[in-house]
């Protein structure tokens, strides 16, 4: 194994790394290398402070505490993400719901908006529960889905007269590689059609330019780089100009104007505050303002180089090994994970959680390393890969 | 005031009262008298604890977590809820999602399960997130929403061949009317629709009997007499025969058999959860068992007991100082909050809150103090009249 790629130059690196420190704000079993950051990120350790301060407030206060701050969480929290790793100005992001529940809304949103047209188009790589809703609303709606066969920048391809909605991640789960967010939300208004982003494998750990790159919806979750904790609510951003042209289907009374007036009749709230539903999660949305909180400190082109540099450490040392790198080469096409393939990759990944080394199985035959750059260390990268090699040596 | 309805004759009672010891187990500010747990019900001491082990297993174990029992929680909640609080036998009741959202998928379900039938029924005193959505759904759908002039019994008048839904709260967040259940099941059955049940004003005060009483659909909150939390989940009630014919409209990774694959093709997972949609809001789920647990050991017959005797006393000390009662007389219809009537309702609620009791405003007449027999006291209820007495005679 060459000296830059040995055990040493890692932890030299670690030595360097400008976001080591960040790792202290985390709390984190020194026993196990975690690798799933970008499916369940760490324990910020001032998520414990807050959610005592907000339990605390909850006994404190009762009711009392909705009029006090916590009917603002969703919009506020929203906000501050919308700053730290979306690239939104404020007044578009807001959290509530699951990711799944906020991916619904703002496809039915779309479709509403576009009527008469007949498609929706995504792709096979898009994350599960998107293409499970896609499938459910395209049959209740009796629409076509289109399932692009390609990368989300030939979506040209597909696009026309009938398309309503196109919808991609921004980072595939599988292979992370990051699609050109500017050029399909250009192609797809073009088309005359609505693009909804989801950010889920994204947002905390690659820019993101919504404002900027003209994008008119998104979605994401905060459990991953955004450490918001298990089952944490997601976002959803509503463009400025869409949302008075939009309307979400499902019309609670946190979504209306003057909720506790509880009159006769809904009308929407202005603004993004109209795309909420039911009553937000305070304890959650708490725990995401920590996440999004460290996000902010460490700033996301820091954390974005770092991303870079733990894929590319783990790329060369997959490519010493012999390893089958499934996500692309190129870093700017890539998010912060690495998917490894082999063709036993669900029983190397059970045997790596047997040595202590977590990383997530993808079928049919990924194995993936999900690097978070505020709390990996470049000796996770190694301890890793070098495990790995282990197991396929033996 | 005769003796009877003395202070002294309240903290008599409160010597008495066999639940007077589960106050201690919650967190009650000792300065204010809190009329409002039908609203934000306190904060179980046990939840304090139980919210640190669970953010200690987020810390500790990350992903795993999810294998390690977190997946489980909306149903094993769901079920202890089922057994402590509705009438519920094991694999109807799943937790996850806001009221609202569960209130919308139901409704969506039951609609798509009468196909050509055009009209919902409901009631304007039901809760406006329900009347809400009820609005919207009727919209996308281009069905006819009647709206009950009447009592909920009185629904026989108006449901026929055209009806698809019947959707009522059994506890009237206003007048804490109780709903017949059983008899509206039987009626709304035998014109061959589908009953929906809101039990958010009632689940932990009232005893429920969904399987006994035969009720098809229900959903309810439980932040209120459960004791969850500001915004924790609700849940979701689906009669094991209905739980084939049935399909609920968004889509999840979390409502599809073997969700972990990530194959492609929604196939909903067999059994009520089918149901589910997101990731699972594990911290709320916790917090949520914390306060069923606590109702499963008072016991909802000793809770609704105790219900009625502090409903009673609120009632005669209402009367004798000339309040008028807009809850019904009747203890067996009532629930566990009282509705005084009065033309300044706003400006006497806004009164009683700066002299540290704690009602609910609802418009457009109403003060409506909530007891919660795990918390509230009968010198809690004293107070409370005596203050909005003094303000009265002011």
């Amino acid at each position: 194994m060459s000296d830059s790629h040995s055990r040493e130059a890692a932890a030299a690196l670690d030595a360097e790394d400008p976001l080591g420190a960040f790792r202290d704000q985390f709390v984190i079993d020194p026993r196990v290398v975690y690798l799933d950051g970008n499916s369940l990120g760490c324990l910020p350790r001032a998520t414990v402070a807050r959610l005592e301060r907000l339990v605390t407030e909850w006994g404190d206060r009762g009711v009392r505490g909705w009029d006090e701050g916590w009917l603002d969480l969703p919009l506020e929290v929203g906000d501050r993400l919308g700053a730290a790793a979306l690239g939104a100005a404020p007044g578009q992001t807001i959290i509530g719901d699951s990711t799944t529940v906020c991916f619904y809304k703002l496809v039915c949103a779309a479709l509403d908006a576009r009527p008469g047209r007949r498609e929706i188009v995504t792709d096979l790589d898009n994350f599960p529960t998107d293409r499970y809703v896609l499938e459910g609303v395209a049959r209740a709606r009796d629409l076509r889905l289109v399932w692009l066969d390609g990368d989300p920048e030939t979506v040209t391809s597909v696009i026309g007269p009938q398309t309503a909605l196109v919808t991609f991640s921004h980072v595939s789960y599988r292979s992370a590689r990051i699609a050109d967010m500017a050029a399909i939300n250009a192609s797809v208004e073009s088309a005359g059609a609505l693009m909804l982003w989801d950010l889920s494998h994204s947002a905390g750990s690659v820019p993101i330019s919504l404002d900027g790159d003209h994008a008119p919806l998104a979605v994401g979750c905060t459990y991953k780089y955004l450490n918001g904790g298990p089952g944490a609510p997601a976002y959803m951003y509503v463009r400025h100009e869409l949302q008075r042209e939009l309307s979400q289907p499902i019309w609670g009374w946190l979504g209306r104007r003057d909720p506790f007036e509880m009159a006769p009749g809904y009308e929407a709230a202005s603004g993004v505050r109209g795309f909420l539903s039911g009553t937000p999660p305070v304890l959650a949305l708490a725990a995401v303002d920590e996440g999004v909180r460290t996000v902010a400190e460490a700033g996301i082109d820091a954390i974005r180089a770092k991303g870079i540099a733990l894929t590319e450490l783990a790329i060369g040392l997959a490519d010493e090994s012999g390893i089958r790198v499934a996500s692309p080469r190129d870093p700017a096409r890539r998010g912060a994970h690495v998917a490894l393939a082999h063709p036993e990759a669900r029983a190397l990944c059970a045997g790596l959680i047997e040595r202590g080394v977590i990383p997530d199985f993808r079928r049919p035959d990924v194995i993936r390393f999900g690097f978070s750059p505020l709390t990996t260390r470049f000796v996770d990268v190694w301890d890793g890969v070098e495990a790995l090699r282990t197991l396929l040596a033996a």
